[in-house]
């Protein structure tokens, strides 16, 4: 059977040596989609491919809409019951893209399976959740991983390549901000399960701010501490049959952040930006250069070098991350076909597939279940020190 | 069978009143991976499908080559014979991605076995050639397209809307360039096809203008009448073996313009424009309005409104083409989250199925046999203008 | 006699209707040379002038160097002695662009001696100085301003007048940062007197943060507290001798800010942002609109309009505040003939001297004492928050 | 006396030493402006001055009007007969600011009366016109020069050495437009001189074309030919008492241009681009580098330089320009602090009073008469090409 459509490739070595991973997708909204297109464009674009993802099967509460989005994607059977899938023996790796008040449960419960577990981000709605989830796979010594997929876009990667390799120098300064403006007032949003806290954790901060959080951490280093405020502009919203209900998660929040290597930085996320669609937006000043980046224009790195270039033409240099010799890019397109946000994806799970089959290590740069413990540890931190007025160490 | 994956989705409602259509592609190098890419995510990304491609057969001159691509994108069988894929009777769609002179003969032989035809740009090498193409589309009655896929990118479909509108009012201007660097002396680029009249008929004209060309005729009109100069930098290029052997194509164009309309304009492309890899930009000035474009921004259009807001405030709009209402858009994910060069052809070929599977006419938005013939009269004349230094008429 | 050249303007009805203003200017450097260049053009720009700046006299340590600013600029004599300067009864202005600390006490003593004064910012090192300062003119009843510059560019004064009349609705969100680079490792700088906590009082804080302060409360409103971090990356640099001597003011901030109408921000300054050269920008993000502006585009000013414009082509638009109909545009030259920095303080003295003759209030868009003194206090709370870990209120 | 307020430095040995020149100046209106701006502005910020301008004279047609610009700017006296201040003997210098029809005549007058002569641009309404010029100047062996200020941008300055130094290698390519949009239908332009052909010569062409063609010749070289086209938008407009009155010049002009070095490129200029207000932008690809610049944002040079740094950050560089060390700005202000377009008569102005003072050529940085007389031999010959389609070869 062929439901990704490949066995007709196992004829030929490359691809035939690739052996075939069962999927399990729990989710069938934004983040399933994202996931599914990923898991089908994947053999033939990350080529040879180092896995064949078979669509096993996918879950969701609605049976219409799971069994369409079966059909659509062309996994081979749909749950409405994802503890069933996770029973299932045909699948391998669970891809958890449920909201985040199902991430815990089904995850730990994917890792007692023994199966290898793809978690969306924010990796859990508080660090006790994170804490246990990280056990959980410590403990049945299963592969994971958080998907931050930003630490897959090609100039994302570029600029860690930089800095690992010293180009940067003492980084002195990291400023980022992710700004939307989709529950603004003229958006007329109702109250989703994004605003309650009980679903989601937190607002802006576990949903934008858990990735630039991590970004911080990938490009610059561990924090040492962080002191925030947060905002929530619109404090009720109406609910099913339009009655107000209240919203308990932060709609904004901004933060100073401190890390143990010295750098100094500010960390903002909001989703009442008007103009921002999806702006994750970050700059690194080094001792040595400096880096800019924004989602935006995703395949564009924006880099400042200092002394190495004659001193009267110095100034930021706006790359096109769209060459072979750049990140991820050799399975693309010729010098400047750009790429698009959801190409992450099919790096990112290429990455996870690689460690999996090839027991290599997801990090450092696939995110881990301990990376998402640590971010929900600076989620919280934030949090904290808004609610107390008090700057927080972070101890993790 | 499943060469497509999409048997399973046969039970759904949705896709399974979609027609199959059997695919012959010509070419697996830059755009035979481009369309095969289209084809297989056509079915679960521009959903319910109006058709499903079934992958039937790939061809190509190199056996290992063309049986691995059939491997990679998941086509059912090989040709190393192009001829007799077009026989195949299980071919209803003739992709033609090959080098351009493979694209006259195979074409008409392709609309005399009654197939539909999607032929890569330049739709010919010459007026003679496209006319004899247009002439075997038009005889035998068969759907064709020619693959100008720019004008299937979202801002460049909302500027022809806008402009359709009557949003800019009477056009005064239309600027365009397209600059490549891939064959600048450091690249150390060998003499390649691209290179040699007698296959691609012309160079950066060709290749790159001929994109320009047509998107002038798509959004300002027909032109009048050209002036122009070409140039070509490197004269000889090492060839097989490394014996130097003559570019005799353009590696560069610059064009004046006029159109039927009074809007007067210039054109040019060249492969020698460095720090440019894919800057094919164009700008537009109306009575009412202006818009520009960069393909290295292509979720990007900038609009400039004339008296249609407060004074103090007018300038050019950075527009994020990546909402639900934006053209081509509500197929693919939320607020800002961009696409890439590739979608192009997803696209396209959505909208060429549709013509084919529910009779609609290709035009106006999308290119046919007959955008592909004007377009060569006009790189004739283009080439006629530099040749003789005298302004040369567009008569069709 | 003739020092500013405009004796023989004295015919002419219009400037001859405009009163002169003896002017003691007090600092050659940075800025005695941007103040003398206002004095001077003034008159023949802003034409007709509200009043005709007469050079009267310049003071300076330096006997040398003073003499020869006076010749360069026009002053009619020279001081070593800016206590002697002060007691010129030929003085009516006393404009003090002398460091941090001669900022308060020629100011007080000019107060008392009863002149009009325009100070440098910050206004004062410290909340207790910057209050004498502002009970000292406010006793003695003189006009006082601070040189808050940035007010006075085109677009910072549009953005004020947008957001007055409500074109923003509520403010969300401001986010500032001042970036430079001047002190890096790579500059060699020594210990001068800005990293010297006696002389200046802070460091980034006072000297850049004090704007974006000041930009905070002219655009948004006053704040009601902020937790700040500080970092100084060198902590010690050759002073005289060669010798190394401690810095003991901050290299950078970051702060959050909440202000009392709800908005949320944050605020930064470094000098040790490489490839910044003078990084002053901002964006504000309101219920139906955002603005942004960067220093080093100051011609510029960027605004996002939400539910004015169709929704197809919304964006942020690129405005060139460079029209007659444009804040301060009509002295100046036709459509796109941009200005640079120093024009700010031709707009600044001009404002101030028509407060001081025509008995205008230099507020709200000049900078007075009392915005000098506010100001010290947010800088003093921030470098508290730093300090202590704590949120500080802010009571003016 | 002391018009120009200067009389006091001479007390200085810097300023002491610098000669006085009597200035007379033809026209009041916006080049009046501008020069004189610069003249008063010169002795002070470029410092020490190489000369004192002393302003003599200004002379224009209106008595009320060139009276109050006499005081306004400091002039010592008014002429209605510039006749009679060309034969002022006080008049070292004649600056002529005056319209196009006004340049040929008291160019010669001058010159045959032995001044230095700086004449706007362009330099005539045609060749002709042009050569009488250049011979009368020849002639008399005074000292000439066209004022193409933008050769004094800093940032065409530093792109002139960067070529010069062979920084860029090889040209292949110039493309350079100039777009303004201040004649456009919702501006109600009536039919003012400039859009008469028997004052201007030519439209757009001269006006901002003329700028153009000398930014190509001053920066790339010689051209070898050119082919145009040319077009009126708006055939009439009211004159005076409103009468309709035939608009004979071009509204907008484009060009294929080659050098004789080898280069291809285009020109083009319009004032129907809405959206630019002041749009001066050029591009050069060379074999080494590519160069960009927008006089919208004057104070910046992109720069790609191919080969010299690592490939993986290789882009156009945002360069500020406005370092100390860059041309011109050691007069200027610290780091980052921009200038405006006023400025570039400062440095043009000081350039021709060094070669007058110190009897220095005026080339190859300034322009001179030469220059503009080959300025009118390419406009002349882009009329010819669009008036008979035929392309022209460019002979001086």
């Amino acid at each position: 059977m062929a439901e990704t459509g490949f066995t007709n490739m196992a004829g030929t070595a490359a691809a035939g040596s690739a052996p075939e991973i069962g999927i399990g997708m729990l989710g069938y909204a934004f983040m399933g989609k994202a996931h599914s297109n990923a898991f089908k464009k994947l053999p033939y674009m990350m080529y040879p491919p180092v896995a064949l993802p078979k669509l096993v099967a996918i879950a969701g509460r609605n049976e219409a809409a799971v069994r369409e989005a079966a059909a659509r994607y062309g996994y081979a059977s749909h749950y409405t019951d994802w503890r069933k899938m996770i029973q299932d023996d045909r699948v391998q790796l669970f891809d958890n893209g449920g909201p985040n008040d199902l991430h815990a449960e089904p995850c730990i419960l994917a890792a007692q399976a023994g199966k290898s577990i793809l978690c969306e981000k924010p990796l859990a709605r508080s660090t006790a959740e994170a804490a246990a989830m990280l056990e959980a796979v410590t403990k049945a010594g299963v592969k994971h991983a958080v998907a931050f997929n930003y630490r897959f876009v090609p100039a994302i990667r570029l600029a860690k390549d930089l800095i690992a390799d010293g180009k940067l120098g003492q980084i002195y300064h990291f400023r980022a901000v992710y700004l939307q403006e989709w529950i603004m007032p003229h958006y007329n949003t109702p109250h989703i399960w994004r605003l309650d806290k009980t679903v989601a954790g937190s607002g802006a901060l576990g949903d934008l701010g858990s990735h630039i959080i991590d970004l911080g951490r990938y490009l610059v280093g561990e924090p040492r501490r962080v002191s925030a405020a947060v905002s929530t502009f619109i404090k009720a919203r109406p609910g099913v049959g339009g009655k107000p209900q209240t919203v308990d998660v932060d709609d904004a929040f901004a933060a100073t952040i401190e890390f143990q290597n010295g750098a100094l930085g500010t960390l903002e996320a909001t989703r009442y930006a008007g103009g921002h669609k999806n702006s994750n937006c970050l700059e690194i000043n080094g001792e040595k250069g400096s880096i800019r980046f924004n989602l935006e224009r995703m395949n564009e790195l924006e880099v400042h070098w200092i002394g190495e270039e004659p001193q009267s033409t110095q100034g930021f240099h706006q790359v096109l991350v769209s060459e072979a010799h750049h990140p991820f890019w050799s399975n693309w397109w010729p010098h400047g076909h750009i790429i698009g946000w959801e190409h992450t994806f099919v790096h990112e799970i290429h990455h996870f597939l690689d460690a999996i089959v090839n027991n290599k290590p997801v990090g450092p740069h696939g995110a881990t279940f301990e990376d998402g413990y640590r971010n929900a540890v600076i989620c919280d931190a934030i949090l904290q020190s808004a609610d107390t007025g008090r700057r927080v160490d972070i101890n993790y």
